[in-house]
């Protein structure tokens, strides 16, 4: 029983639909009906003029906005357990041309204006030390928080009044979105963000992501930094195809409540074992060895995070008959 | 009527099966089942031990290969016709940090010995030069001229004498192994290729493209080089799968021959406009406009390339039925 | 004899006693009374508001010119003959994270509104082809010829109608202004220049050529790209103090034209071997090897330039005396 | 009275006449005879083969050496207060074209291999987070340490069984030696260091630093590194001359020595306002703002470095006269 990771989730059936339908049509790169209706579709969603850009990866996502955002001689203000900063292999240093990326503090991986400040205001103003010209914040965070609008606004305000770009790090924006109930535009735009990395794949997609431009003047340049980087993909309508299919009837959001239900199943059964809230669809346990071994026995599979934490995850494609094993096992801990 | 690009082309019962088998699986990235068998199943292919990694373009393909192949301060040898030079949106020089392409001549896009010599010949070996560090073919070349067995050992030993690393973009790799009949093997490793872009996308495939190590020290750094590109996708298993419906049962070639076969029926009808032999999928042809404006008023859709000049190609899902009014169209020009 | 380049010249007596007169001061970086002159001082020699950076090298500071004046995905129109092409050891991919040297052509490495246009109207406005994003020319050129200001005017022309950036490699901008006598104005900012490679090491100085920004808005971030690129030496009063010894009482010019006098004298003296018309201080004669080893053996030290074709540099340090024995022995040829 | 930098001290008179007589010669770039004789300078000095370049500054030495030991996707572990970390405005991303700086703890900026443990341990070695190359520390530390042989021995045992490439950053090695008096080979090759900046510009150079291989293997491309970099000055005599006048007698160490005993003289008026040991020419000292007045108001110029905390460097130009006042200010706070 899977709760390691929703990157391996299973691909929800309207998306294999929408492949199935985007063979019926020839068309290369990004020319064709699907991804030419993207801005449009995505400018519904979230009420405002976007462009929008398919990606096959979030590491491209978030490199190609912060590539958009913040010059190789610049910085890029992030937690310190931030997925651009562990997780992509450097790829935002490689995409950026080497732009540092700058560790801020923060509990539960949240960043607030209070710890960007302690950051930043350590900075001299010199040639000598890398200048902060963006923010990148990830909603729901790396330990399963989300911000609310309010909480990503006052980041917003705080990246405009010092002249820095703003991106959201969305790979699990549907669960974000879904938590807080807020409308997609206040957890984005709103709140003063440029960019966002619309999390499509660990939410049913199969390999398309969604790179949101709400400063649309950077997108043009980001047409040119997708196919520099090997991700035009020839047969890009089967891309767009996907991004369409989660986001036209907002199957996105009912999936991230999906895989969030299943989470809060879960942090019940867990009770004070949880290190974070949960707010998404992730949890953080204290469990001893002998206790994740006694789980993984019971045929669950989950990883370790620290000594004493281990990691649930679940995804849109386990309901509460999947999770409830787990629960039941985690009350019975 | 789709003549304008291989490119566009429906993706193949086989694969679309594949993915909806892949999507009864779940892990992450490429610890997946399909992945793990690639390199066996490339080492069958070529009769050799190899390292075989997915990538969801040939660009990225290429690049990846180049980067390993040159370091940032080196020079790449191709054709100033070659797709690396001119189609790839400053691809290479986005993976290699800078690395030059260094362009060289010949017929139909193809080099020779003497064709690299004369370029290569001409560079002073001091600092202020760029040096040479690989070459690189593209086979089928962007004419659809294809190389040889001998001609890519020819190139392969001018390489090897030069210490120079070698690699084969073979975007149309399956059409050119089809016309020449050549084991792949002689087309790649025997004759010297330390690495291949085995282009699987314009000859049935949806999103995966094969990048192959025959030098297989080169793959673990590039694995890293995969994931800093965001190339590495969190269900890399659909991409693997993709791979093996291509590969395993010899699916490439048989669609590579396919599409060469539509080719041959073309050229057998444009007789003497043809511009270069067609030795692979594409045909180019002396057309005024006047004739192309005719044949598109007929309802086929192709490029110009040139001035008086078209380029017609063939796809694996184009039969003889599907191709026969073209021919018929062109021999009554 | 050293007639092989005026890079190997001598220091001119003035810059060795700034040195000196710098070495009184104690200041780091660029916080100096030198430093904070340079913008008067050079906006007073250009007539108009600038911004100077010193550099070590004409390379540091053509390359510097180019990452401001071109994206990473971006590319630079020059002669295919041009330093930054062939010279630099691949500094301008490096400083520019990648872009492409777009080549063109004409005569004596000198670019047109024709031959500029022949280039770039070539290439396809799509994301697949690299688009030009700025211009670079070398005056005098890297074959001894002065861009007058006419000629320099309609090449800026031309790269503001396609809203290109304008570079001037100056590293013998002396040469070029003594010999058109052209106000230095006409020859860069007037005629619509961004940015200025003012060289002064081959006209008398040791370690400091002069970047000069007409687009004052650029010169900030140029700052910054400097100390990254490690160019911002830790005493840069030593360089600071060189610029202001050549360019103020304008010896940089009056060296100019000492070494262009020595040129005339043997571009008289080679009558009909000029591959070039003489325009600066550097000649290409036609000289078998033959009549080349014969020079060599009256003690004139020389570059081989082709076959038979060899280069003279005269230098700022060669008076009539200095240079009188090789015109007689270029007219005894 | 200036105690702010070392950077902005005058150049040694011995720095001055070298130049003057490197003016006596002309030859281009590196092929003079100064340059020709630094390899066996250095190799004198260290007692070993080595290959040795010159360079305009600290930073560029350090970030070739960097560039040499770790691929761009690799990581360099540095302490979180090293100046490459901090005062070198993301040179290294730039030279190693975007590898990741790893930071680690260690009292005085020092590193020891428990320190180093404990951040390379926590790295997972998969594609995911970017993997260590190489080792970097800086002797003397940014806070005024020295590392003695065995301590940077240890580190290089460390390094060598994690096959991790080892550079010292000597912008003070000079201080570091004539403190430890130590023979420099125990400081860096026979403790298993690669690769050596040697600093001589704050010790009495204008403007030459250099760069020192241990292992040779690395030089060659290194000299194309360099000249890519914009930092192979024409008159390159210049640099060359400098570092044989700065070695060749010892006069680096002689001066290094010299400014060590002004520190020391100040250390002992500090006493207990000392937050390191003083093992070098630079202290950091406990003083109120309302302290630090005082002493400005005396006319002494020196850094604040944190609140309650200013930062003294005495430089090889000031003897016991020079520093006499200021000891006797602290003695009197």
């Amino acid at each position: 029983m899977r709760f390691f990771s929703d990157n391996a989730a299973t691909v929800h059936p309207r998306v294999m639909e929408a492949l199935v339908e985007a063979n019926r049509q020839d068309t290369a790169y990004d020319g064709d009906a699907w991804s030419k209706r993207l801005d449009e579709a995505l400018g519904d969603l979230f009420g405002a003029p976007v462009r929008a850009l398919w990606v096959p990866t979030g590491t491209a996502a978030n490199c190609l906005a912060l590539a958009a955002l913040c010059p190789p001689f610049g910085g890029v203000l992030c937690h310190r357990d931030a997925h651009v900063q562990n997780d992509e292999g450097g790829a935002p240093e490689f995409y950026t041309h080497g732009a540092k990326l700058i560790l801020c503090d923060g509990e539960g991986a949240k960043l607030t204006p209070d710890t960007l400040s302690a950051t930043a205001d350590a900075i001299a103003n010199d040639v000598h030390r890398v200048q902060p010209r963006a923010v990148t914040i990830t909603n729901a965070t790396e330990y399963g928080l989300s911000y609310t609008a309010d909480q990503t606004a006052a980041i917003g305000d705080w990246a405009r009044a010092r002249g820095l770009g703003f991106h959201v790090d969305g790979a699990r924006f549907a669960n974000a979105a879904a938590f807080t109930g807020a409308d997609p535009a206040d957890l984005t735009w709103r709140a003063g963000a440029d960019t966002l990395t619309l999390g499509l794949v660990k939410t049913g997609g199969m390999s398309a992501e969604c790179l949101v431009f709400f400063r649309t003047d950077l997108a043009d340049d980001t047409l040119r930094r997708r196919k520099r980087a090997g991700l035009l993909l020839s047969k890009g309508r089967f891309l767009a195809a996907q991004v369409l299919a989660m986001v036209e009837g907002d199957l996105w959001r009912e999936l991230g409540a999906r895989a969030n239900a299943g989470a809060a199943l879960l942090a019940a059964a867990a009770g004070d074992r949880l290190i974070h809230p949960v707010e998404a669809n992730e949890l953080f346990l204290r469990a001893t060895p002998n206790e994740a071994a006694g789980l993984r026995a019971q045929g669950f599979d989950f990883y370790d995070w620290a000594a004493d934490e281990v990691r649930l995850v679940v995804s849109w494609d386990q309901d509460e008959a999947a999770v409830r094993p787990l629960a039941d096992a985690l009350a019975a801990l």
